[in-house]
């Protein structure tokens, strides 16, 4: 029989670095809300590159050599920048270009915190069909990197996470071998059949819904919008599905 | 109307540190398997104290300062101790004294970090409902800290923060406000009614079958056999609720 590859998930990038002992696996950052969402809202309008930076001051200088510049903070867009951080803003762009800069709160941090395993992949709802059957080609093992809020724990990455470790223990490549997974997994399964309701009581949404972005939250919430799967390559996100 | 008192969880040690912003909360650190629980057990069978060591060479230095010593590392007795970390063992000691002196790989770590709360008091399924019932009296916000293991998340401690969330909630003097609480209360829902056979897939659980530790295992699930607090004072934890 051949050999299973695993599947676990680290709740908070502070759990990250006590885990990098492994090699041979593909780091899979998730930000429901809503960074790797509109990653994919982005390639899906035309750019063909994302460049995620961490702080805003490279974000700033970026802008100042002719980049077009995601950035956000705390929810809000910065005010030098060209976006938010809005899948449903993208979708809805009337400029694109080739290249985007991006900096926000968690995603591109998890982004930077992932960076030193190598091999990277983006998902958020959105994407997790197409992200679930590039992994299966792939067949690394998985270690999910679930961006939280400012470094504590959030329920809408948990969730997204115990939706991917759904997908790929049932194509029987894949074993789920910590409890962080099987935690998700069991989260996952409550809350799927009203997957709204339920993480309309998480924090996050709270605090985007508080901020009138309804229309994101719904997106960010729509399983399978997108084919895109975004997979850093030299620094740079590109479209691996492509 | 009175102001609700606030229910907190960190699913890590690491996680712990970012959350000392706030004041007046008491940190309940939970390590099921094994350590808050054989706390208990240790009280039950007449300890008055417990003194908390997060290194083994200061607990082997206490020893030769004539101290009973518990030392665990890995789930095993450490050669030099007089005690390991097993709850069925405190209660069936032949020995006690005044004093206990105690190391952990998970257990004693996590009081150490919580220690700077100033608050603490240390929570099993076996102490479940006497801790309940002893912070509704203390009336201070709670922050769950969950030890872990290795500063990784665990599923039997998330269980248990999510018991005592569900039984400080239904009191109506606390609500809950983050996301690791509202997660470990639905956790908690899924497992309540068949407990051992869900938190029987955790990975310490299978470690410590492994180490045929069964009656340990069975003893750290089993609900209120204990009406000991184990309750940090100047170092020591004493039995808060005698």
């Amino acid at each position: 029989m051949h050999k299973l590859l695993t599947v676990e998930t680290c709740l908070s990038p502070l759990l990250f670095p006590a885990r990098l002992t492994w090699s041979d696996y593909i780091v899979v950052v998730i930000d429901v809300l809503r960074a790797t969402t509109a990653f994919n809202a982005a390639f899906d309008r035309g750019f063909t590159a994302i460049i995620p930076v961490a702080g805003t001051e490279e974000a700033l200088r970026m802008q100042q050599e002719g980049y077009l510049v995601a950035a956000e903070r705390d929810g809000e867009k910065l005010d030098f920048a060209d976006f938010g951080n809005s899948p449903t803003g993208f979708l809805s762009s009337e400029i694109v270009a080739d290249k985007l800069v991006y900096t926000t709160t968690n995603g591109t941090q998890a982004i930077e915190s992932g960076k030193a395993a190598g091999n990277l992949i983006a998902v958020s709802f959105s994407n997790l069909s197409a992200a679930a059957e590039w992994l299966e080609r792939d067949k690394k093992n998985v270690l999910i990197l679930c961006a939280g809020w400012k470094n504590t724990y959030s329920l809408e990455d948990t969730l997204c996470a115990g939706a991917l470790a759904e997908k790929l223990s049932s194509s029987a490549l894949y074993v789920v071998i910590d409890d962080a997974t099987l935690a998700a997994l069991e989260l996952w399964k409550s809350a799927k059949d009203d997957l709204l309701t339920f993480v309309s009581r998480s924090s996050h949404y709270q605090r985007l819904l508080a901020k009138n972005l309804k229309d994101d939250l719904a997106y960010c919430f729509k399983p399978d919008t997108s084919k895109a799967v975004p997979l850093l390559v030299g620094g740079q996100l590109i479209d691996g599905a492509r």
